[in-house]
């Protein structure tokens, strides 16, 4: 494939930040793991999110909710010493939380229907009048220990997933929306500009967006952002005790959803709330190989690129691998949803995200596949990639030929390549024969094999027009930036590179 | 070019430690520096040399020496609060002192002759009492400090290249055996068994070897280690403000300039005395381009493969481009001799000792440009390299076939490469236009630029022999590393990677 | 009270290292926290710890053992990601694994009794060839990952307090034999000198320890250790959700005991088996807040002091109060076991053993409440405690004055104070109002108020005699450093202090 | 002495920020140095300065400018390596430069007149042209480095005591104003609204000040700040070559002569000048034992306190001892100018910045030696002081009573305290007498001894009325903190302190 771009130096637009307003994370109380903080700081120095989701709020290992007893008389309990630690580590790496409403405490609980390894609780509380107390305590701790005006900007969502029967015994969606009520009131209750949202539903039965609007309409219920998931992969083909295998949809698919969803909103009674799609990847599948994958990386690409235009927020799922939902990872790659695999490990869609960081503001050109920008300092920053999910004769690779507007004659050129050659560790470790436990000698040279590739160069551009040629490999992902160059070679008295090493007289010593 | 070669598994020897006894730094005054204490962390953690040597321990930076005066009373102090902060510095970093005694205090020296930017005094000392009695006090202080024990592993060597006439006052040799026996007995005094030594001489007048042993056994002074430096660049050929510009000899003029000296050795009355080279590299300028090329990496390989067979100690020159003698370094790049340039990035012949490091004990098989070892652990290290000193019209580029008996089925083979176009940070600083004061994202791209290219692969031997064919380019060093596979893919249960993405139904969901 | 001691140069025997042999700690599985191991970074720079022992190696939380089911087929799968992790955060602390083989897997287990918050079971393997094979495979990997010569090092102890019926099921003594014996022939399988023992029981009924010996003598089973626990506490007075209330023996009670026990095992037909006490402490009770008094420290000195004379190796139940053998704990003093409370304050105990740490090898003296030591250095180390189990009218208060020979004229003498008054963050945190979950200025104050009392001062000996003489706190611990002073006062060139800020004549300037 | 203070809740004004404005430094070029950049971490982290500013930016250690020749042609080379190292590690510390202009660089003077140890030449330039020109240069790099808007922030000074023979060749006055005549115009020239201003003298002859004013009036020479020195030592009444011993006037001196200068500034042509205090200190000497003292910190908290009244900017000279006006330091404790002696510790002077920096924006009340402020969380800091220039029968100590509004009736009251007795590392050296260059245990010892004695109370207040008693030990300075209490102690269920370790009944077990 051959690709030829001319791009003006006009704006086209602003480049969102949707796609790093958030990040998923395995259930709260993974958050106290050592290598879980690490991966964090690595996401956050290299990337930098703005916030953090995931399950586990209420779940027993955080230890929120007890109900402690002696000689027959029985106390509630609040306990924060975990969830303190959680927070506190978040805000001090610059994340605030996506606060999630859930699960259920064992103590409060109606029912014993539990999901995932660590067995989260989905039954209904069987006594809302303390639920809300909960909401409510747990909320006015924030605070008291973090201060008003911050937790104005944590957004409070209403559950995970409700329609489905595994996250909400029997999907029902009449007592979501009576837990929803009591929860958002509890909410508003503490102060009225918090701010409460649902239905967090996952896609396949969006009419619940719908129904959920109609009935804040009817009953007065306070929301203020809907929220979605968004998954591409289809139903599994294979399912083993460790993987899942999937067929992928098009990217198209889930931008289509996007816009529908955001459509219903529209036609809605609440045409203008914010729409939040709180996870998204490729497949929801914690044991799917795809997240390990170039693939994964150069699929997703256009998503980070064009999913601004119809939600408000993006929380990929998720930041690290140190993750339980299926169980204790068994192995250094799994198919878990992370960026950063166990050991400290980047996978490629680690790196797309790094990409989209680098690029500027100012969005110069976007298509399909190439996304041109320029930053404050005036730089160019391209982003292109090569997403292949069928496999052609020719089609794997791609050349593409830009020309771009740049103002000195001299430049610099950049480019870091993340595809199935470079940025891989998945490979490397494949070739290590899959070591599930892999040696400190072994982590060291998969953290090496996850390197970008890196090339320089320095290039000329022609009445104002730099002229970029570049290939890109299967499942690549590019981020090409141009720099001017102020070249200083003629202030160095007598250079002449010719000269080293060679030529001179017979005269030796020192 | 295209070699073969054949590995049997028998031991040929042993791979000696002389490369990595020593590293050459700046004027001890700059250790004080924090831009210095973190390249020496940095080559440490990489490599890990035993000790140290630099010039200007007397120097009036440190400022040891010093004569107090008042009312008309002159007293002797000596101060020891940076040699301290120096000194514990290199201890706490894995570093032994290799002590070079010199320059001169000026409250001792006998007249204004100087060396350096930051000018040495290279004069004899007015008074030899007084200088007998500073040795003595300094090495008293070095016990006190850091135990008898510790100070008895320092070799002390008298002066520097007294046979320069820069570097010491008329070459004066009898001033200078003068300035050695009083020196090696104030040593002596403090403790018989601390080691003394010289000569100290650069290449050119290696007589004074024969002269010094002769000198030594007549007089009965003690000596228990001869030293000298090695480079092997001809006389300048062009100097300008910024950079000297010579021709390199072959490598061989080096190793066979070492093979004469310690003949030298071995006829004169101390024929078993420790021959020490503690200055080496290829030329003697600090500002010599060919210091920061892949070239000088390429060409050294083959001194640190082969000059343990002569020398007891190899002290490379230097660690750092923090570094002074020729000014402050003027550029981010200037042909320092340092392993690491300014900011902290690492020059090819950085990775030269890296890769040495790497290297395991027992060699299977060594020739001017291949290095075949077996580590404790039973994998293979190869080290190859490929310098080109004159350019030939195929010459540059080398294929190499390589026969190594392995006892596994399944390899995994590791490469890493220094070469022209990989670990080539200079280069890059060109294409950027030579910035002399970098900004923080060029020195960012410049970090990027300094990591060796990694490629890995899954290979098979046959019958207890792996075939391993690599191509090298011109002044590569490369790196290969050989380890056993132990094969787990098969306790994956249901592993299928062909499913990834592909196939399946067509029911979506969650 | 006032004692008066006069301490003579000549040795009394070698401190023993018994006291810091090992330490305790919370199930595992916690070890994958953060703030576990900061505390454990911070116990070992100031103490440094051999060894580490806690429950829970083989509890579902670390995952080692799984059954995995695929259309009607079940394989055993042993996953080591988290163990892996573990360990190699001990060993990089300069830990030694102190291995309990215990508690039962789930999918293993012939029942449903737990303990603890956390849920261990206590149960037998319902297939002890499977548990055979489990020992053995762990102890396999760790052999792989660690290597053989270290993990020899290693003892493994068969189970926790079997002797109680909360801790393996009706405390059926036939039943642990049987396990005992499957489990140390498993461990002699891998390699015959790995070290296995037992019966790791609790006190109250010793007769298991001669019942035991006796066992594996008569059967032929391979036992290198004895091992039981050690706790003064009475039955709780009062229980309540958040505190166990209980009185203390005198610390002679446990010097008693583990004689006794000593002389069991000489009088069985392993007479010169090693002792190990697996756990010691005051009080057994996870929540009994006598564990974050300075009485805890005062009363325990006496047991680091004099148990080496019976028992080989103590460990001290535990380092940290991350801990959840009672549920996530509920406030930041809450009687836990920590050295270190939670939020990283530690405790009076902690600074008992970084006091013991800084003893010397040599001791000069020793009684009930006193030790002097001589360090390596000639310097000499005294520590002093003076628990208050009873109060009185004068008793609570100390007088001593010690006579003790010191070779120079003048001292330093550094006092280090802990007691009811210092180093006693507790009682700070009373008087902020018992805060269940701390601000970070309040715990900015509970750690400076957890740093010991410093004093300095200069005296001077006479003939050879230093008199000291001070006084002790209710529940103080007191570390005295005497060292010798070479006074430089004399080399300050016009010294005199009394001019300072004073007198002179009028002109001012600059 | 006994003083009682009765405190109302009004507010009697804002206590300013001069203090912090900016802190002094040894000469720029020791900024490369790895314990002055430890030091200077310390002081940001407890203290937080604005500024920083220091003799020697163009000194040639620093290397900026140089003349390079070449076959008889010479060209000038601006060297910005180091200079870029510092700044960036200045503002990356938080810091901005204060910029001071000079001295002179070897090759631009006229003179070899040179001040210091480290020889800085403070003749005139020989050619006023090239002065300017490397004046351009260098602030053209600094917006060419770190942006137009940031180095518009930063002003820049004309010399140092230009009005002293030692600073400035012959204090000669008309010279200097044309040094900043062309200095002045030359920062224009690069951006107008560069901050440029002098004369940076010291006291003892302020009408230079009026001098400068209206030369700058007469010519039309842009001025934008007034700067002046201010030390209170008088005349030494004995110098030695290690110290100088001066008698300090009342502090009330220095702020008198701050009051007189901002008058002569209102007096004059641009009366609302902003007026910097550049440097100030009990004595200008770097050789002065009295920086060492408690007193010296007790001495200045008045100034720190009042002398915001009459000045924008005040600058203590320096942060640390890392500092060689007068020779490398000579001991541990050596009469520098640092908050931070040598090896990280730090002086009683450092804790009154860090006590300042505890206070609240709201001043309560304010006299000679106690300033009462509230903070933005409603808790009070109340800072004390007691300085004893002249020692009387019972003048050391001072008792003082204090009424303070208070709205809980619980509060919790922590106390810091600095004085002859605490937080004086001084005194715990002589007592280990005087080692110049200290061991690591030393060293331990005296950080140690350098923390401030912390006590914690409970306290109640009666009628919104809080009563504080306190003593103040000789040459103290004590930091109060006033905290709200919300007990949580009847939230423990069964709370009893009285029940531990005592009673109970005899059973015992486990």
């Amino acid at each position: 494939m051959f690709k030829q771009v001319t791009v003006s130096g006009a704006t086209q637009g602003v480049l969102k930040r949707h796609w790093k307003r958030s990040i998923g994370t395995g259930r709260l109380g993974l958050a106290l793991q050592q290598e879980y903080q690490e991966h964090l700081e690595m996401v956050q120095e290299a990337i930098g999110f703005d916030y953090i989701r995931g399950h586990g709020l209420l779940h027993d290992d955080v230890g929120i909710y007890r109900e402690l007893t002696q000689d027959g008389e029985t106390r509630v309990f609040y306990n924060f010493t975990y969830i303190d630690r959680i927070f506190d580590a978040y805000l001090a790496k610059g994340l605030k939380p996506y606060v999630e409403l859930g699960f259920m405490p064992e103590a409060l609980a109606s029912g014993d229907q539990t999901v995932f390894y660590w067995k989260g609780n989905v039954t209904p509380p069987k006594d809302y009048d303390r639920w809300a107390a909960l909401i409510e305590a747990v909320i006015r701790h924030f605070i008291e220990r973090y201060g008003l005006k911050e937790v104005l900007t944590w957004p409070f969502e209403v559950w995970n997933e409700p329609n489905l029967v595994n996250f909400w015994k029997d999907a029902d969606q009449a007592e979501y929306f009576k837990l929803y009520q009591v929860t958002a009131e509890a909410v508003k209750r503490v102060h009225p500009e918090l701010q409460v949202g649902g239905p967090a539903i996952c896609g396949g039965s969006d009419h619940w967006i719908t129904d959920f609007l109609e009935f804040c309409h009817a009953r007065n219920v306070p929301v203020d952002f809907v929220s979605r998931h968004a998954y591409t992969a289809r139903q599994p083909h294979r399912k083993t005790p460790e993987y899942y295998y999937q067929e992928l949809a098009n990217p198209e698919k889930m931008l289509h959803e996007l816009q529908e969803v955001r459509e219903m909103i529209r036609q809605s009674p609440f045409p203008d709330l914010p729409f939040h799609i709180t996870e998204y990847n490729t497949s929801y599948s914690p044991i799917n190989p795809v997240h390990d994958t170039a693939l994964n990386a150069a699929y997703l690409a256009r998503i980070l690129s064009e999913s601004g235009d119809y939600a408000d927020v993006m929380s990929y799922w998720t930041f690290s691998d140190v993750f339980e939902e299926s169980d204790v990872p068994k192995a250094q790659f799994h198919g878990g949803f992370g960026l950063i695999a166990l050991n400290g490990i980047p996978k490629p869609t680690f790196h797309l995200f790094a990409f989209f960081q680098a690029l500027g503001e100012e969005v110069l050109y976007r298509d399909d596949s190439l996304l041109v920008t320029r930053r404050e300092d005036g730089t160019l920053a391209l982003l292109s990639w090569n997403a292949v999910l069928e496999e052609g004769e020719e089609g794997d690779e791609q050349h593409i030929q830009a020309k771009l507007p740049f103002s000195t004659e001299e430049v610099f050129v950049k480019r870091q390549i993340v595809n199935e050659a470079y940025a891989n560790p998945w490979k490397t470790w494949q070739q290590m024969g899959r070591p599930r436990f892999p040696s400190k000698g072994q982590i060291q040279t998969l953290r090496q094999a996850a390197v970008p590739k890196l090339t320089t160069q320095a290039a000329r551009t022609a009445d104002g027009v730099l002229e970029l040629n570049w290939k890109m490999g299967k499942n690549e992902i590019t981020l090409l930036e141009v720099a001017p160059v102020r070249n200083e070679s003629h202030t160095y008295w007598g250079l002449d590179d010719s000269l080293i090493y060679r030529g001179g007289t017979e005269e030796e010593d020192q």
